[in-house]
């Protein structure tokens, strides 16, 4: 037998706040950072699953003692067992009976499970051999069922009916799987849009996203109004009619003050508004949408589980959703996500960025079009131009589009060197930094 | 000037589980925990702060690390600034830009907040020589309406509504301050109602219950349906027909099946139905309460924000709810909770038992009769007679009543003998029981 001897953690840090990459209205100066997960086993072959919170910075060794508090569910375990029954362990995770308290199944405690149910599947995958987009695409709609806890959805999504969506994805699959494999997935690109960028950046920024491929850019708003009308103004002037130009708020908004806003951007024809409001605020958004209609609205990147997700759909809050990798409770609970997304005919659009949300969340999209939705065209990944370097397989982005993963895994695993020298507090950046300030 | 010298934490847990005292649906085996928090000034006379989260066990020592995580927004402030402006202090703790991505406003980091607003509330009763319902009812209109952080509740409660409501209830505040000092508050118990309880010690206890002045007694419910069903018999049979039964069932079922199981338990004249599903499920509640009106439905010891106990107002998902005292971040988010509660015509039955919850929650009912709502008979605290042993200025409990507290601040500081016994995981009691369990 062969079991998981091991859950190890660090704090890996990277000081992005030096240059604002990554401002918004909510996140002025953001250090991203991964709290990060090794599951080591006693196999000869080495065998490792790699998982990690996406955290910004302050609060990370928070994130890190939660994911160590994991140790006894998760240490001693048959690797056979848990590979072969994903459900059961995303579950048993979960449910224990303590740790319940400190959520339940969201913030600190709900990511920490995420990261660890993520290491699984990174092992799942690199045992199998497959990319994690295709070890799920290989699956049958039972196996697939299998790995959902339906606890507090089923009132929205009864087993039957995700087999039912499930099974009719089987037809054209393998089609699928050869135009994916040949064309990548649709992306967008956040790039040029942070807040902290000068108008010029932005300009130049947006110009290379058109030229490089990109079918829709993202700007953050919601500090002034002012600035939030010119920089939709230059951006719509550079991308053109035709390019989508969608804004991110980041939360930052009541819900009158959303609609108030909202109706002076209208004239930009926006693809849609991410995040509003509170992301708490199901029926918040669902004043906002009847408000400000036909601009489509959305949140997701900070839902914190599928109870909310459920709610969202149920509600008729949201044109679209955006999921999250590193968020709720690791894959498991994404194709929750996915399935009720599919039954309400909501597409989404995965958020990534920050640190490696795009080397993970690719997956998750890619899955959803082989084996659920069957969509892609009408929807996109979230792109931004960073970090990618500290990945042992980073994406890759061609005339706009992610190509599929070919390695083995979740494409979770971080350069060696890296963790080295972005580790905190002792990792030769953040001592150098420290001395640099002192 | 005075200043915020430090910030200490510890991690204190009490093997509760031993005894099945507090075991329910959902939480079979509870240590009762509390990740402590001492804020120190410099001030001559030992001025200090004293504050905490409940956790039931494992898990405490991440709750604590959150608690540690605030220490850069607190320690070297000015002890006057923040105990004046006790709204500005709160707010900065949730705006930290980092450490929000960590909730936002909920789950570990969000208690750990409450916990330091409350220790902070702690010192300004302490301070002011006041317990802190008194400080609170003693405040003007004006001065409450301050602490309160309106975003994302502005569209269910403007300040100017609650100034509204605040100014109304000065009308009578004298008579009603006289009223609750010589007849206490109400409360009721669960102590009878354990579910690892045999039937034997439940009458026992209900009976015990009744006779000591209790009007409500409630059960711990959801494992067994015929098992809740000869428990809400027997529980009938031993109080009679005119003490109120409420039952909880700590979030057991998804909404279906709440509906089913409790039209089974309708006959029994509940009082109300506590957690029947995900606290996070605003819409299932509401739909639970639809279907098995005029059955009240509650929840909210595990509401992690006022943003979700707006919606559950606005949605008419309950006939009353539950506040917790270290859920939620602090006195302040309970004050907004309490305030839109009056405005929409909800009654409040704090939430308490744990470690110290009693403690402090009923600072803020008895604040909420003399400022806010101006009622008290229509409702009642809970009341858990475990470890109230434990504190400097414990609960007093007559005829089934709340004595108010006479002492200065939240009653929340904890004995230093018990601080040290049960210190985790180095203290006496634990070592003596890894060394029994070894």
């Amino acid at each position: 037998m062969t079991i998981i001897s091991s859950l190890e953690t660090c704090d890996i840090r990277f000081p992005t706040s030096r240059d604002l990459d990554g401002s918004d209205a909510m996140n002025a100066d953001p250090d991203y950072s991964a709290s990060y997960v090794i599951l080591r086993t006693d196999d000869p072959s080495g065998l490792c699953g790699y998982g990690f919170v996406f955290t910004i910075g302050r609060g990370n060794e928070v994130q890190t003692a939660a994911c160590a508090a994991l140790r006894h569910l998760v240490v001693g375990r048959d690797v056979n067992e848990v590979v072969n029954d994903l459900g059961s362990f995303a579950r048993t995770l979960t449910n224990d009976s303590q740790l319940r308290w400190l959520g339940p199944e969201k913030g600190v405690m709900h990511m920490a499970i995420g990261a660890v149910v993520n290491a699984a599947w990174d092992m799942a995958g690199r045992r199998a051999g497959k990319p994690v987009w295709q070890l799920i695409a290989d699956m049958t709609p039972e196996e697939i069922v299998e790995l959902i806890d339906f606890r507090y959805i089923s009132d929205a999504l009864t087993p039957a009916e995700a087999l039912t969506t499930l099974r009719a994805a089987q037809a054209g699959k393998a089609d699928r799987m050869a135009i994916l494999r040949s064309n990548g997935y649709p992306a967008y690109t956040t790039s040029p849009g942070w807040l902290g960028y000068s108008d010029a950046k932005l300009a130049r920024l947006a110009t290379q996203a058109v030229h490089d491929g990109f079918r829709t850019i993202k700007l953050k708003v919601g500090l002034n109004l002012n600035d939030d009308v010119r920089r939709c103004q230059l951006a719509r002037q550079v991308i053109g009619p035709t390019v989508g130009l969608a804004i991110d708020a980041n939360q930052r908004w009541d819900v009158d003050a959303a609609i108030a806003w909202l109706k002076e951007l209208a004239p930009f024809n926006l693809a849609w508004v991410e995040e509003p409001t509170s992301p708490d605020d199901i029926l918040g958004h669902a004043t906002i949408r009847r408000a400000i209609a036909p601009i489509p609205i959305s949140t997701g990147e900070h839902t914190q589980n599928r109870v909310v997700f459920k709610q969202l759909f149920q509600a008729h809050a949201v044109d679209l959703i955006q999921i999250d990798a590193a968020r709720v409770g690791g894959v498991n609970e994404n194709l929750a996500i996915l399935l009720m997304a599919a039954k309400f005919g909501v597409p989404v659009f995965p958020h990534a960025g920050g640190v490696g949300l795009c080397e993970l969340v690719q997956h998750l999209a890619m899955a959803d079009f082989i084996a659920i939705s069957g969509s892609m065209e009408d929807r996109a990944i979230e792109f931004v131009d960073h970090l990618h370097e500290h990945f042992v397989d980073p994406v890759r982005i061609r005339g706009g589009r992610y190509l599929t993963p070919i390695r083995p895994g979740f494409s979770a695993e971080m350069r060696p060197e890296s963790m080295v020298l972005f580790n905190f507090p002792d990792g030769p950046e953040w001592k150098t930094s420290r001395a640099l300030v002192g």
